[in-house]
């Protein structure tokens, strides 16, 4: 038996035939066109469609077809409300799959189905209880609950880049002031470097980006600290500090067994969670005597998107 | 068919025989007394079984026993982890009151048992998933997701004053700096109420209090802000935005579908819900375009406890 996995992206569609242990078997990719919701989503059928004869599969070998998309979906309806990368609106997604393909369809927002897809089929198997914080240009996440997707009554939910790290701090896109993800993004890491270089003009820093600060990167502090630098040793502090201090926040609210670490910056891997957990320690993980959640780096990286959607069917098997 | 709730406090135990509209037909209270926790909960076995004597029900007649408990309790366990009011650790609760009374028993820590009473049997009746924020010395709280306790793998959650809201800012019990609760407990309106003053000796505060700052309560800038004072009037105004940073926080994690406010505060009722609304509008609870959670006040009150814990066993009824 198989899932399908759709990660319905800006640019592409990716579709991938999922096996039981969360490999997939075959992909492919089609172009996101500008044409109406329905329109594209009966492309995705055709595409799903030709994938099973490529594989000679059918569709009585499928589960069911799992459907992650940008924006803030009803996944109890399979709506999606609104999408800002897609421009699609009270799209019903579900149904349309549904019809064209016979297959039942879950859909949900692509970090949400990213994090489930951690739980069923990635780094975090053998945990039942986790947060995913997705660190690129903003922070994204997701919550899975006794090895369920949580999606709350209307969905929308986990956005977790969006609490207050400091109150009346930095705007943030969402209309706060002083969000986590002004702090803990990539983007954040990008303009903390670019501060401390302009302070300390005698850091390595300068030399690694050829004296631009147009190409300092999410890798400049972490690559020059490594090399003994201490105007990046600080700034990886500073991002650590303010990283720890919203996990330690996701600690006290969920008590997780583990929290999983994504995006461009989880590329650091154990330099990343050593540093955090070293800081959690120190904050005795938010509360005295309270266990420990397993500080994890995401494990399917670039194929998060097809396996973390087939993860949606999954889930219920 | 009735339900037991027993309500565990540092200076008495109260227990109460709830029917299944959530109303105590009966109740009593003994000393919590200084001697070992199996002891005691001998005892309030004994309390449960004259209780039930004196209103000529039987434990025939009982469907199970909720015990709401202060401090860290694993409740899949039923063990009382630790609490630093009943200088208990690592008890077994559960098995020592089973034992005693033959029924079956849940405990659950207070503040999570009280959350479940109000959406049990109190004012979020018709809401599924609530986040109760209790405005006292400290901000206690509860998660109930789809009618049931988020209770986690291994209990000690939902410790929701203890999200920063100023990174690096006031000091906190717990060991972090700048937690929700410095900013949003009662303590912190007193705090806040006596700088104001401080700041402003003209304000009508200083009457109200006798011209003694050791008699400014929670509800001095409340009171004085309805006759017209313009300090309390940004008292207040400051107060509220502090609170309504940590809705927010928690609209943006769990959309839920109400957040309840208990403890001494929320008894200004509407006066402190219609201002939050009106910060949350002002955000868009959080997102644009987000579902609206009801901002409501609790209702169970001074028979929160016993009620609460009546409902950790109606829940699974």
């Amino acid at each position: 038996m198989y899932y399908i996995g759709v990660d319905i992206g800006g640019t592409t569609i990716k579709s991938g035939i999922v096996d039981r242990a969360g490999n997939i078997v075959l992909k492919s990719a089609i172009t996101t066109e500008k044409i109406p919701p329905k329109q594209q989503m009966e492309k995705v059928g055709e595409q799903i469609i030709k994938l099973l004869q490529s594989s000679n599969l059918s569709f009585d070998d499928v589960l069911g077809i799992g459907v992650g998309c940008p924006g803030a979906i009803n996944g109890k309806k399979g709506i999606v409300g609104y999408s800002s990368n897609l421009k699609w609106t009270n799209f019903h997604l579900k149904d349309v799959l549904e019809r064209v393909t016979g297959k039942t369809v879950r859909v949900a927002n692509d970090a949400d189905a990213a994090t489930l897809g951690e739980v069923i089929f990635g780094v975090a198997k053998d945990y039942k209880t986790v947060i995913m914080l997705t660190l690129g240009t903003g922070v994204g996440g997701g919550i899975v609950i006794d090895k369920k997707l949580y999606e709350g009554t209307n969905g929308m939910v986990a956005e977790l880049g969006h609490i207050v790290l400091r109150a009346n701090g930095l705007p943030c896109g969402c209309g706060r002031k002083g969000c986590f993800e002004q702090y803990a993004s990539a983007t954040a890491l990008v303009r903390i470097t670019k501060e401390y270089m302009l302070k300390n003009k005698d850091s390595s820093m300068w030399n690694a980006v050829d004296f631009n600060l147009d190409k300092v990167d999410g890798k400049t502090a972490f690559v020059c600290e490594k090399q003994g630098d201490k105007t990046a040793k600080r700034v990886i502090a500073k991002y650590i500090s303010y990283l720890s201090e919203g996990c330690l926040d996701y600690c006290n609210i969920f008590r997780p067994d583990a929290i999983v670490f994504g995006g461009g910056i989880s590329k650091e891997g154990a330099n990343l969670t050593d540093r955090v957990v070293g800081y959690l320690e120190k904050y005795e993980y938010g509360y005295k005597g309270t266990p420990k959640p397993a500080i994890l780096t995401a494990k399917l990286q670039n194929d998060a998107g097809i396996i973390g959607a087939a993860s949606l069917v999954a889930e219920e098997f």
